[in-house]
């Protein structure tokens, strides 16, 4: 764990504070601060009038203490001066309202007028603090993303319409790829074309590019201010945070390309891993097998919640460094005493005191230096498994009317879990990434299919890999729109099925007046039996179910009730030196998931991690296994390897986990 | 089954598929299309210049295959130039904004502009389009009603305010019939008065009057151009498309009036046939024993439900023909590829094949063709109830503060639900209609009650019928006001009592405060008790009781507990040659509520039809019998009848129904 | 008893009917009638013409019978000239749009246009009515609120920042209270700050000061009224109706400081006494031992409800009496036919018929009238105990993003149940009274502790007092900020500990994902265990622990478990001749909860009341007892004082109360 850090707000706390504060961070073991992100009416005290002198005598400060640090640009919240002055740099919402002052994330990404200030604030910035050594890293804003609600101004409506244009060149194109023929929407004029407000049912299309619209510009919104830093600072790292496990507004594949490093705000639930891991595991796929950095966490239970075990956050720094993480930094110091913010736990307590979490904290990031050097340089860990999740698919169940039905991020975290709990790592990656050092790939529901993609995947499988594909396969085109042929698209031989069509599995009977069947009037179930691995099975599905037509493969479960009855659900075609298996229910009851999860493992050669109860994890970097509990519970975990505890209790091949315990094992 | 039909969208699929899709349809036995709903963008390219020649083709083609055509116009979706170039058309929201164009029903019924236009394209669509033979029908706009939310413009206020003087008059006439003294409400100006917006809690005088409006709007809206297409097109159907079982914003009793023939768009539930069958029968009646189409149904499960047996479809139709309807029309022939109905399942898949339901479609259809001679000219099926459902009353309680809580037309579907499932067939009828021809007639929680009604009412019973009446009857005058005078208003002798008051049982207390008695938190109940048939009952009331002086019936039931205790629950009152029965409680417990009915149908010498599961309906046209099985069950059925099937299979007088199956006798 | 009485509405119910109102109001038992509140539009008929003929002669018509009047300024009502001559005195909501008329208290308390208008008649009215000897009493508008919404004008928000130049002088000055520097907040003119609109999560600084500001703004719009009044007609009682149990948006405490008489409109709860005998509680308290009225109360179930027992009424009246009420005034002598009220039932039917609730009543007051002699003189019910109830911290909690979780008014409702069942009564109290006469202090959660108060609460202790705190105890300042040191503030050494820190107990997690924990999803319990009065009990606290560190008081539990196991959960300090006792958790589990109270009621020397079931209280009032059964069941209480019955049954010390039944007992 390179960073191990916090967030801190000089400009809160003032000087007089700051020797305090340095000495602690010191006894807690921080190398790193975050700092800067909302200081903007601090910095620029009016319109070009820059005070950055207590900036500058703070980082100095932290360099003499030998603390790095990743210094922001301060876009998130505008300063008081340039909202009254300006007020088109803020949202104006779908009620034709603008809003005020006093929040954060109030300003339109689209504002001409707000990136002006902006790039000015950014330029000063970079000028002005690059020159500090300490300083090694900027990140873009804070959190990008529509807190506030997205911006409905004209501008915004402009903006839209030339993005449009560009994309479709003429309305008669639009209005083709929209296929606006039905309900006489057909567009005659770009100005009739307006963002999605939620407000109006609009066909799936047109919501769908109003999305990737909103994507776009808060990209383009922070490569504006990348490409400053970079300019002027062109040795440091430069990224953004983000947030997880998946983040529905903006295209992080997208948004982290150019940028240095993936950085992920999690904040680890006291209760459950379940989500934790997921983000863990999404966030070091953003760039393809990339650095990633916690850019914030608890350093305990934040503000409401169960409260945390002494030694829960030691667990979090370790399964984060396990999972591949590089830095490991707590929002923040010291608890606020105003604001919004103001019950989100610190470090330190509002009193400025360090209790249980600074002790947390400390007696964690102690043990990581401890034994910093020789862990850094692991490789990260290896993953067989990969979850394609994409975000034309994402925003595509989004954009139409019933597609939420599908719970399409539940659907990735369910069968995220599915591994997760057997101790074999996933990685979650889009579609486009090489494919070929995983063994085994899952398509959830995968809406959209590019040629490219199927290219990709068909290959996949010829040279003996796996592919396990649920529910709607390749059924619509990328304006959202149903393909008008069988799909899956591009994928019928590879698959050796037509996706004829389907139904929603969700009642529209009122359960008052379902005299005769109240029990069916939420989610239906539908009956499926069969065969795997030799053995019979049979449950139900939910959600979804296809009408599946057989060209090439063999049939393995078929649905035993109603309209399908004794057709295919799921299917399994032997081809190449691999195999694409089928499902058709979106969610299947748990013994056949269960079962069919074992299947494909097994034909893919994939081996479950030792066996352990849920939410202990074992994770291999390199030659190191480390063994986390997140349990209240102690845990005993063979780790079928011989080797020396360097952190923990490890003997005759077995891990012994206290509470929330941890074990490194140098083989 | 005079027609067999479906929904087609030529604008959307082009020339090129017409000739496939033609075939198909025969193969499907298919003898009408409904077209044109959706295509004003083109028919109408630009104001004024029309495009017709994709219309005079395809309905020329349909003519030549013998298929009739069901012309629509295409009002329900003005064209982007005209909400373009008119923006007064659109929707003004109550919080002032303007609806934009992408969606459907966004127009302002009350426009001027929006009205001229829609008489153009009227005008000439009905000019030229009746010179087709096959045009037999049209249908008036599409779904009329406040799809998108009611206008709240400029326009309607005006409107608004012209209705109400041409209603009464003076402002000091209405606020004498609103009796507006309370709060100081007391109007000196029309402009004062606006619409109800559901943003501020008016008088309830003030709200059922906007309602009334609203209505007549609709109404007015559509026989503008039931106008023009009767002069232009003399010979032919005229009519609009409504949806069922109850539709509140319309009255349709009044909107039907004038048109052919009253049409339902009625998507069968798969796993209940509850409210389908009351919609039926609400339909049959919109119209005195009119002529009753299905415009629209699913050819299945429509998009999300649990899917339909293959058979099902079949069991629909039958059953709406034997409830009276002589159409039944799919919507639509093809899943559409875009927009918002895109997963609105059509007879054939997004692909253009046919799957499943085509199958049921055209099985059912061919079956009917082959006895639709015999059976067309079967007569109306006739019933011996009749539930009296009025849209004043309707109003009213939606217009009053707590008068939701009778759940109004859910009362009206569990009384119907009563004699469907005792196999009795129900008609249901606004006030005003022939009595005569009934032995039962049913009141539900029937506030406001006409000195005519009330007359035609005693005729009745004088006769020999029976009356039964449910809670909060003729307490209220059409201002939605109560009467300063103990009800039944015209009713107090024929019931021999008087509704002094009454309550809603409701608790007020908050269950987390409630230490004491959280179980009354809900819904309260109130004991009766009393005898029905010489028998002891006893069970409980809920929603609301009534206070009752009794000052010439016989109690059936009293109060057991509260206020109200040794009070009458129920009564009867023997008068003329007939009776009328009282029961205060709006909701009954199932064991009183079912030992009332028996008890009423004894004394109405009606009788219950077959024993049968429910859910398995016998229904009598003229000299035949229908047996209809909705279940997923075999059933069989003594029908009590000596005869012959026509289809299915009927042996020693019983009906042999499998799964969804039909069995059609002739006596 | 002093008045027993109602509200009339002579403009409703016109000349005629006056004469047998005023005769069955005589039989009833009614000695004042409350008059004008709704009146406007008949006094003023148009601006500054006024008809005050028919006001004249109804008051003298009382008169004439010994009726007194509450005459009330008819404000809460403007009437259609007004409000269409100056739209401007309506509030504009979040949206920016603007009311209508056609409701109440849809008026703009800032707006002077509003107030000139108000003078005018509340100056007319005074002049002309204090002539009649029989007015006794003036009633400010009615129930002054919020009740249509918040008004967000501009003439508001000017008004609001006048109010915080007062307040604070400098915008500097107010950046520093509110602690601005975080989110870049900091304001740099008066014209950045608008009121809180709910629509964007402000500072919980700004929230709190809109909530001050609309609270005096309503505080002074009654007072430019009540000083006019006094002005005109000096002897009379002048008030204004509240609401209870606790109103928020107004500081009751300030509002009814300058008025003579604290007015509580409370719909007793058919169902549970629990919320209604807080309520008198609160407001006997209002003022330092005010005299208190009840305005308005239900002749019986007022609109939905369970159904009263035909001596629930009486039960009621002799409960307000019992517990200190001098007036007990039914609303509304007849239910109105029409408007928004139409359903709330008054003593006389819709018909104008005396029925159930007519008897009720008059049984109830003229049972109050043949005593009323003996029982006006006695002293006010005297309490050992107080709750200190405070709108800082009220309104503190409500602006604070998670603060609403500790349901503050349910805390304070719970702990006066805790007393309430015991038959101890309770007195709810500002911090500010005099606190020497009691002898047990329970402080709910005090957020914000003033040096003063602190300062009262320690001399009390010292004098032998016992004080109770629970929960979040003087950690914020009236800023709504948290205190840079451990609380609580001022009374470290009163309690021995130091509040370093806390947790709200909710957790964060998803169940459908929470694979592991679902049953944590909710609300998370912790573990404590310890001694109370020498006996073992352990239990859970909900909601929010706290992180104590003990410097002087003994520990009587522990936390045992999570990050605070073996830490202080209840405490408590014995210092001068006292003790302060404090405890962590929000919410205890019943079996601690009631120990605990146990514990504090022993040391404090207060003795439970006599032992009775649930909802039968005993009130001691001089040398009168008072015993109520407000359960449908009998009972039979153990009084433990000799005397006499002059209601009901007393026998050897027991009072044999039936259902329902009242027993008086003087010793």
């Amino acid at each position: 764990m390179k960073y191990t850090g916090c967030a801190y707000y000089p400009e809160y706390w003032g000087r007089r504070r700051l020797k305090t504060d340095i000495r602690l961070m010191k006894e807690a073991g921080i190398n790193i601060v975050r700092i800067g992100e909302f200081a903007w009416s601090r910095m620029e005290t009016k319109e070009g009038v820059f005070n950055l002198e207590w900036l500058h005598s703070t980082i100095e400060m932290f360099g003499k203490n030998g603390i790095e640090v990743l210094m922001c640009t301060p876009t998130a919240t505008p300063p008081a001066w340039l909202t009254s002055n300006c007020p088109d740099v803020l949202i104006v919402r779908p009620d034709e309202t603008r809003m005020g002052h006093g929040s954060r994330r109030h300003y339109c990404f689209s504002s001409d007028t707000y990136r002006h200030h902006c790039r000015r604030i950014t330029k000063k910035l970079s000028e002005e603090i690059s020159r500090h050594m300490n300083v090694t890293a900027w990140q873009i804003d804070n959190e990008l993303g529509p807190e506030s609600g997205s911006c409905h101004c004209q501008n915004c409506q402009s903006r839209f319409r030339t993005w449009l244009k560009s994309k479709y060149g003429t309305i008669q194109e639009l209005n083709q790829r929209w296929k606006t023929a039905f309900w006489s929407v057909e567009f005659t004029d770009w100005s009739q074309i307006s963002l999605d407000d939620g407000r109006v049912e609009l066909y799936s299309a047109q919501k769908l590019d109003s999305r990737r619209f909103r994507s776009d510009m808060m990209i383009d919104f922070g490569m504006e201010q990348m490409q400053i830093i970079r300019k002027k600072h062109p040795s440091a790292t430069v990224t953004t945070n983000g947030m997880g496990p998946i983040f529905t507004p903006i295209n992080y594949y997208k948004l982290y390309e150019k940028l240095d490093v993936a950085c992920n705000d999690l904040y680890f639930d006291t209760t459950t891993m379940d989500n934790d891991a997921l983000a863990l595991d999404v966030f070091r796929q953003l760039k393809p097998n990339s650095r990633h950095w916690l850019t914030e966490t608890g350093s305990g239970a934040l503000d409401h919640n169960k409260p945390s075990h002494k030694d829960q956050f030691r667990a979090w720094a370790w399964s984060s460094f396990a999972h591949g993480a590089e830095a490991f930094m707590v929002f923040r110091w010291r608890t606020c005493l105003s604001g919004q913010e103001q019950e989100l736990q610190g470090i330190l307590e509002h009193s400025g005191k360090p209790r249980h979490r600074f002790e947390s904290v400390k007696k964690c990031f102690q043990e990581i230096i401890s034994i910093r050097e020789i862990i850094n340089p692991l490789p990260l860990p290896e993953a067989q498994v990969a979850i394609i999740q994409d975000y034309e698919t994402l925003w595509g169940y989004d954009s139409a009317r019933i597609g939420k039905d599908i719970e399409y991020i539940n659907l990735i975290g369910r069968l995220h879990r599915e591994f997760y709990r057997r101790n074999i790592l996933t990685d979650i990656i889009p579609p486009g990434r090489d494919l070929n050092k995983y063994k085994l790939i899952v398509l959830p529901s995968l809406l959209m299919i590019s040629e490219e993609f199927a290219s990709n995947l068909k290959g996949f499988v010829r040279k003996g890999g796996t592919v396990l594909a649920i529910g709607q396969l390749g059924i619509r085109d990328f304006n959202d729109n149903y393909i008008p042929a069988p799909g899956p698209a591009h994928l019928e031989k590879l698959f050796g099925i037509g996706i004829e069509g389907g139904i929603y599995l969700r009642s529209h009977c009122d359960p008052d007046l379902a005299m005769g069947n109240p029990n069916l009037c939420k989610h239906v179930e539908v009956g499926m039996a069969g065969k795997l691995n030799g053995a019979k099975v049979s449950g139900k599905a939910k959600i979804w179910i296809g009408d599946i037509s057989v060209s090439d493969a063999d049939v393995l479960l078929t649905f035993s009730e109603d309209l399908y009855k004794g057709q295919a659900a799921i299917t399994e075609n032997k081809t190449g030196k691999g195999r694409a298996v089928y499902s058709t229910g979106i969610r299947l009851s748990e013994d056949i998931n269960e079962k069919l999860l074992d299947y494909v493992l097994s034909v893919s050669k994939i081996k479950n991690g030792p066996p352990a109860p849920l939410h202990v994890e074992v994770i291999n970097r390199g030659n190191f296994t480390f063994a986390i509990n997140h349990n209240p519970e102690p845990a005993s975990v063979p780790l079928g390897i011989s080797g020396k505890a360097v952190i923990g209790k490890f003997k005759d091949g077995t891990a012994n986990l206290p509470a929330y315990g941890v074990c490194v094992v140098r083989k």
